[in-house]
């Protein structure tokens, strides 16, 4: 175990001075060995770490780490034993040294020891694949399929027909793409479901009658979708996530909705049908988006927002209805002040609540 | 990619006009073919599209849409290119035609290009398959379980001991089906999970003990599941989904819950256990219903409604705790007109929030 | 079907009343055999049943159950068919006759009746597993993983490097285990996601940079988690789930979060990074937890709660944003009182609401 999640790459100071801009405090050991990251309370001689909050001064007084970022206001907080390193940015320059610590990281990789094409996989002949691909133990590639050099594609994955998938990209365990074309460095991790049908119905006297979704899934370069996340092909246009982008896990997105470019979308989040989200959208978990919306760019819907109206760019919003934070936050509070001063209300709970 | 999401086949104006009932614009040509379906601003020569809002008016006059279906009243402001067909209900007509184009999507098939038991799936020898079912590689078909005539089990997807599916279904892939029952014409999507324990357990001092879910889950025909949904076993009773009823991506459906027959539940959506949802009700996304409630036939559940009751046949509810609409809205807007003639309430946020 | 899914064990009412320590109305026969659970209205003469709540009086009188634990004030209220079995705990004793009767409902097995390991699964020459591990077809095992003695592995089911699995466990179909380390007695169901990357990037002029995430999953002893929900492996600790605590389906918990012991997660919650959950918490279901906060030993938070501040142990907290759940119902008491009162809002409805 020990093997796989411990790094074997090893920084000096003077190299991570060096890569970060850093400044080491005068007179540390600049040949000190750093192989991990840890923060403050857990670290031992041979991590790094960082400090940007003064939450965490005692911590810091305390730790063991064998070397630590921190801002300038900080810098005589720190203990003798560490290395200190003082930045502007302390979180930026600790993200550079964990990058360089573990460049594997940053990309799933074959979870069976694979190099090349497993033959236990199933490859369709007419599948094309360029140099380089893992494909690990029962994924499947269906027939017309095309994944660009250097994708890894994890076991029981499954790739349908006429599916295009970009260069070094991932392709998570047991995720499933159809009806859909990725761009380079995509990560889509396990259980993700792309290019299923949108939800899309008519009613008649015989029941809901089902219309047929036709179009795809287009996934620009560098996105990255989180489990079990699912993403619907398009009945009338593509379904886009726009490049960069980062989707958290267990999050829907609905038939003909685009997302722009980097944008977050935190856990649970569901964007209905024919959304159109702009740019470096964020969104918090468990939010939902109402169809044919459109959020403008930069706008910030806060967790749990529920979006019935479009959002302006650049705005925030909070609250069911959705509705600008600021208000949303001065309805909560005079709510909560006027109802602490009202009568009791005893005996007069909602049916079923039991408190 | 071309081959597998484009039509091949087309429709002339006369045979959608004979289909649908729709009346063309006096002469305007009947022998154009139509092979795509598209939305007004999209379409292209040789693609059908609708209007059936004003909104969507200049859009309409910009179209480049080889046909359109319009309502009376829009007629006029059709463009001269475009084959007009005239009918009263624009959308179902459009949406038939769309049928007629792609009736390969209103269905899946193989994503490996199967025709029969694909070698790389294991079927149990005690399984009983009838005539056409396809099997793509890498499915498990478990002892006993039997599977009708024309269904197609997609890849990784696993059928668990005595399982029943109809036929005409479509099971996706890796999704996991066991301890259940399924009807005729049943779409079940990647990575769905059917008939896995519900949640029960009784606290004890040993900690909590895991209570026996010993029930099935029934989903009668006509149901289409979406993708990475969950529907428990039931502990005493069945978990039943209703004839005929739809249920998107992300739903959780808890033990011993019956949904009734032509329901509509939108995605994320949880109903816990023992719950009785009647007939034709329809929940937005993100709803929630508590456990042991009764839903009336056509109820409507607004998008992120808490039920922690029973509610009425034929209500319409929202909100936390969910309540009838009507009453929900006006407490939203009498709170947002109360707040806004409050005094500011800065320095009184409560723990946590940044706004 | 009826095999796999009926009870084959029998008790007599004798056994059954040494077991729960209940005892018999007098004169019922002690030697009637009883092979299934049931609720009063579905009992048949070979079922057990039992009556806890003064609702289900008539179907006490009506039942057609062959035995029925009931609590000393409702014996009378008992038929003269049913064994009647006075306990002051007819649910506890129930339960243990469900667990009696159905031993191998409390763990999933192999769900294609393989013995050890199926010649379809891929076993990397480095793992090591211990004897008695059940392995279902096309479950894939990487380099260095350890499974425990006894534990089932399903089909489809994915293993990663390293990864250690302990005694008696069942890791459920096309389930994905990566970086992570599980205790004894653990069940993981289908499409569960434990160990994939935490969701953490640093905004930069190119985008959203990936953060590595470089800690594991600890899942301690006799845990249970639902049908696809997602653990996500820690950034700089390891995420932990606490010994006996049990998840439902579709819930998210993000990295560096430790849940406590014995701890209760409803289904599509979702904990953010970070959060420190402390012991015996219960959580309703769809709840959400922002990052950082901790939450007391045996808090409670009502479904749909939304928790954006530390929670007191013991509290019990509803609503959003979170707050003691009595000041929580206080609050929307008097908005329903008040807007009652209030002049009405009609044509004042936020856009896009249609009610």
């Amino acid at each position: 175990m020990a093997e796989t999640l411990q790094s074997r790459r090893e920084l000096t100071i003077e190299q991570i001075a060096a890569m970060t801009h850093a400044k080491p405090r005068a007179g540390d050991p600049l040949d000190r060995r750093i192989g991990n990251i840890a923060p403050l309370d857990t670290a031992v001689a041979t991590d790094i770490s960082f400090i940007d909050n003064s939450r965490y001064l005692d911590a810091l007084a305390a730790t063991r780490a064998g070397a630590c970022f921190v801002g300038p206001r900080f810098e005589a907080a720190a203990p003798k034993g560490a290395v200190v390193l003082v930045t502007p940015q302390p979180y930026p320059a600790f993200v550079a040294v964990a990058r360089a610590l573990f460049p594997d990281a940053l990309r799933p990789s074959s979870l069976f020891g694979v190099t090349g094409r497993s033959e236990d996989a199933r490859v369709h002949p007419t599948a094309r694949l360029e140099a380089g691909v893992t494909v690990d133990p029962f994924a499947v590639i269906g027939p017309d399929a095309e994944i660009g050099a250097n994708t890894v594609i994890a076991p029981g994955a499954v790739i349908g027909p006429g599916v295009r998938i970009g260069r070094d990209c991932a392709i998570g365990a047991n995720a499933t793409i159809v009806h859909a074309m990725i761009g380079d460095r995509v990560i889509v991790h396990a259980g993700a479901r792309i290019g299923l049908d949108g939800f899309g119905y008519l009613p008649s006297p015989k029941g809901h009658q089902k219309i047929p979704q036709t179009r795809r899934v287009i996934v620009q370069d560098d996105v990255e979708i989180g489990a079990n996340s699912t993403i619907d092909r398009g009945s009338t246009r593509d379904t886009v996530i726009g490049e960069g982008s980062k989707i958290d896990n267990l999050v829907q997105i609905g038939h003909n909705t685009s997302i722009g470019r980097h944008c977050v979308l935190v856990s649970q989040t569901g964007i209905s049908g024919s959304v159109k989200v702009g740019d470096y959208v964020m969104m918090g978990g468990q939010v939902g988006v109402a169809d044919h919306f459109t959020i403008g760019d930069h706008a910030m819907l806060a967790a749990r927002s529920g979006v019935i109206t479009d959002v302006p760019a650049g705005a925030r919003y909070n609250g069911w209805p959705a509705q600008p934070a600021r208000e949303w936050l001065r309805g909560v509070m005079w709510l909560r002040r006027m109802a602490r001063r009202g009568p009791k209300s005893e005996g007069d709970a909602p049916d079923g609540d039991d408190s």
